[in-house]
């Protein structure tokens, strides 16, 4: 069961360093990314199924919550949740807003110490959990939202990207 | 940003425990049982969207490999995936496969020693990952499905359970 990799003797008791985490976090998005291209682009602002919001409405959710949850977790500074960023119904903003978000994602991240995963944060001022707790919760609810993507895309015809390429 | 429980040194310099790794997983479990409840029985076993599979199908596929991927990191020793459980068109028999291997995964989880996480393994003898990686997927995997399943939910006219209770 042993790799040929260094790893340190603190790595090696933990499941994931904060760093894998990041990581993990940025292949989600670099798919979540493949999932909004797929997109044709009045689709991605008006398709829908079961009157849920189009696909460019649970992007604008995700960022509203990833960057300004990794800021909020830096700084202990936060923000009431805005996600009405306007699009103008242009996939190539969508796009180049996310590109950004990964950007300060990385900057953010870095300034969160390690001991504070283990706190008890308000995130947004209204939603009380650990921290590591809250920000799996925004990996996974960006997974949850990019899974109703899948079905919208496969509704459309068009085949989305693998799931397990990250 | 301290809270009052007691943090021991060695879970203040981790993102996550093992044991709360564990917890992370069963919420996500639980939730994901109450959406197999929430499918009227026949929809659940053939109601679909853009030629895709039932939920049942779905939940087929999380059986094969929520435990036996455990018991694989666990023991080491691998079987091919194997996702045709025999369900006889019966919501309730998935309902009690799922709750059984819910135990299982109690099970199993507490026999992966801490340092295996971060080895590199061939899950069912073809995923080559490392151990983290691979359970994370399990579960990204999960919830990926779960969020398909919430689409047929509201396609189906049915209010699906709320995806932060877990």
């Amino acid at each position: 069961m042993e790799t040929k990799e260094k790893k340190t003797k603190e790595t090696l008791s933990q499941f994931i360093t904060p760093q894998q985490l990041l990581e993990h976090w940025k292949g989600h998005r670099a798919l979540t990314r493949r999932v909004i291209e797929a997109f044709p682009e009045d689709k991605l602002f008006s398709f829908s199924i079961g009157g849920m919001r189009p696909f460019s409405e649970l992007a604008k959710e995700l960022l509203g919550i990833g960057v300004p949850g990794a800021k909020g977790m830096a700084t202990d500074q936060w923000e009431q949740l805005d996600e009405n960023v306007d699009l103008g119904g242009s996939k190539e903003k969508l796009l180049q807003l996310w590109d950004q978000a990964t950007e300060e994602l990385n900057h953010w991240w870095a300034q969160i110490p390690v001991e504070h995963f283990q706190d008890t944060v308000i995130a947004f001022g209204q939603y009380e959990d650990k921290v590591y707790c809250s920000i799996l919760y925004f990996i996974d609810n960006e997974t949850h939202h990019r899974g109703q993507g899948y079905v919208y895309l496969r509704a459309l015809g068009v085949e989305p990207p693998n799931f397990w390429e990250r």
